[in-house]
């Protein structure tokens, strides 16, 4: 079906036939050799700009018009071969398909990379170990100039054998091992964010519903909203932290229990927990700000702008995450700490008001 | 910061200091070939195994283990040197950071290529035509097999000049250029579907609230209902067709509209539009699916399973159009049209029930 193979050895003519609009198959080295009538040797050293070859002035007038006439491309492989490494950086994520996360880590880390003459190498292994070792064996061999590997929730993470033949850095993951380079949220400086909004609208009375996975953000957030609680003056009440499972299922089965213990605000683990809530608030009666202030974490598309009202929230730098990743793996950031913590800015819409009390 | 540039010109050590715990940089085939006393040539043919060089099996013995000691890998850019085109494909595609659809392309032909030996070598580009040159001509440059060209929404495309030089396929979208191979969704089947749902459960009232906004899925989507309408002997009233921006506040705002027209059931445009529908019916005291049957289009991610009731809908075959793109392009599949279109299915949920007074 394709005219690719044409039986004659010879190239398709580069407008193709009907079905493939493309070119055959790429011009080579050979091709622009014959064209020019000089050794491929020669070519090669036209294209490389080799200053101190001695080429006579016609011969490379004559090798540089067979290059433009047929639109021969240098391969940029063979300079791999020649420097030992090649201007690929390597990613690998585990989650493109099933989260928008992973998706704007790769976005911050290919503009990055492209900054500074890099393009990214992307596997994405869905959590396949299988897959996850052998796109790390294809970066080794393409030679990568060093591998970031992310995970799409914040976690800690073993460091797969093969990954230690490249330089790499850790994107929203860590190790437990000393000196590992990474680059993970500041899940604490979210959650006193996220606290911090709600205490600036006047809220004395503010319920944490965490989630119930073990995860450095259940971690982070909570300590984050006692620290913010803390420095307001407030003294923490354990009654006003509860546990759901974090996704809308989670979020509205917590209703019940949030609304016995006279909260006047509610800061969720996730933007998803808090759409399930809004449901669960609504069956009650309850009115979003005017009887309850919700803030949640995240900044999830799709969710957090559209929910009615729109979702003040505390955003996960994901594509930060990406650009510190390619900055770090690059030397071009020397953070003082092998784990370098990114900022998570508080995104304020109308889901938040001074209680009614107030 | 980093051990790689040490001074002394020597590697460091493998296991590397605490900030470095990768290696400084892979092992080469001159280091493999002084380890051995061969020469780089030797290294080279044992590597390749090329079975009718003649090389003593003492010398081969002695290049195994000082590959294996030092724990050298062939490059795989060698081989494209040699072969004229690499084990890549590339995959252009233009909303990975913004939407979840492109990531389960990625998804999709990742796993197909990888089933025959490619690598996907991809590029995000976000709509930005400059970048989308460049990663184009990046991609010539690394000899890829192939271009997957994709768009994160149905639509009509320009086929951009670089793209041209390569074997390409136009993923979820299409050229009005005869010939251009390209694989898409089947809008109308998928509209078709979306409508039966509905008329499976008794429904003869059914609603279409469509996107204001041109594109393939708009009329597509249209023309399915009305298909599948005239199938069932239900002649097509207009009144019950309206449009809305194809986002939660657009579903929002036409419940009113909605409601004039004595519609049992709705059929959404997307599953954002759906999600604001279901807030505007609550405010008008209207229980779904009792009181109205909403069913949405595209499965989306983190909402279509998790509203409240979750919703039937029909999916946008993303994952299958990587997989369909990657088979074009390598000639495993010859569908008998250059646009081959691709089933989407019905996913019922419990949005939708029989009219009250069926």
């Amino acid at each position: 079906m394709s005219s690719k193979e044409n039986g004659s050895g010879k190239r398709a003519p580069a407008a193709g036939s009907p079905r493939t609009p493309g070119r055959a198959h790429p011009v080579t080295l050979r091709e622009v050799a014959e064209a020019a009538g000089v050794s491929t040797a020669t070519v090669s050293l036209v294209v490389n700009k080799k200053k101190d070859a001695r080429i006579a002035e016609e011969t490379r007038q004559r090798v540089e018009d067979a290059i433009r006439t047929l639109g021969y491309r240098p391969n940029a492989m063979a300079k791999t071969l020649v420097s030992g490494t090649s201007r690929f950086i390597g990613l690998v994520a585990d989650g493109v398909a099933t989260t928008p996360f992973a998706g704007q880590i790769i976005h911050g880390a290919q503009d990055e990379a492209w900054k500074h003459g890099y393009a990214l190498l992307i596997a994405n292994t869905e959590g396949n170990g299988e897959l996850e070792q052998d796109a790390i064996q294809m970066m080794l061999e393409y030679k990568v100039r060093g591998i970031l590997y992310s995970t799409w929730f914040h976690r800690q993470t073993d460091i797969p054998a093969p990954l230690r033949e490249a330089d790499f850095v850790l994107v929203n993951c860590f190790s437990a091992e000393p000196g590992a380079r990474a680059v993970v949220p500041d899940e604490i400086q979210g959650g006193r964010s996220a606290t911090e909004i709600l205490l600036r609208h006047g809220h004395h009375r503010i319920a944490f519903i965490n989630a119930t996975i073990p995860a450095p953000a259940k971690d982070g957030r909570l300590l984050g909203y006692r620290e913010a609680l803390e420095e307001a003056g407030i003294p923490f009440d354990p009654e006003l932290v509860m546990e759901a499972y974090p996704d809308q299922e989670g979020g509205y089965r917590a209703t019940g229990e949030l609304l016995k213990h006279g909260a006047t605000a509610v800061y969720c683990y996730n933007d998803r927990m808090a759409m399930g809530l809004y449901d669960g608030l609504r069956e009650h009666g309850l009115s979003i700000p005017d009887d309850i202030a919700v803030v949640g974490f995240d900044n999830q598309e799709v969710i957090a702008a559209h929910l009615r009202p729109p979702l003040s929230t505390v955003a996960l730098p994901h594509y930060e995450l990406g650009v510190a990743g390619v900055r770090m793996l690059l030397g071009l950031d020397s953070p003082a700490e092998a784990v370098a913590k990114m900022h998570c800015p508080a995104v304020e819409r109308t889901s938040v008001r001074a209680p009614a009390h107030a």
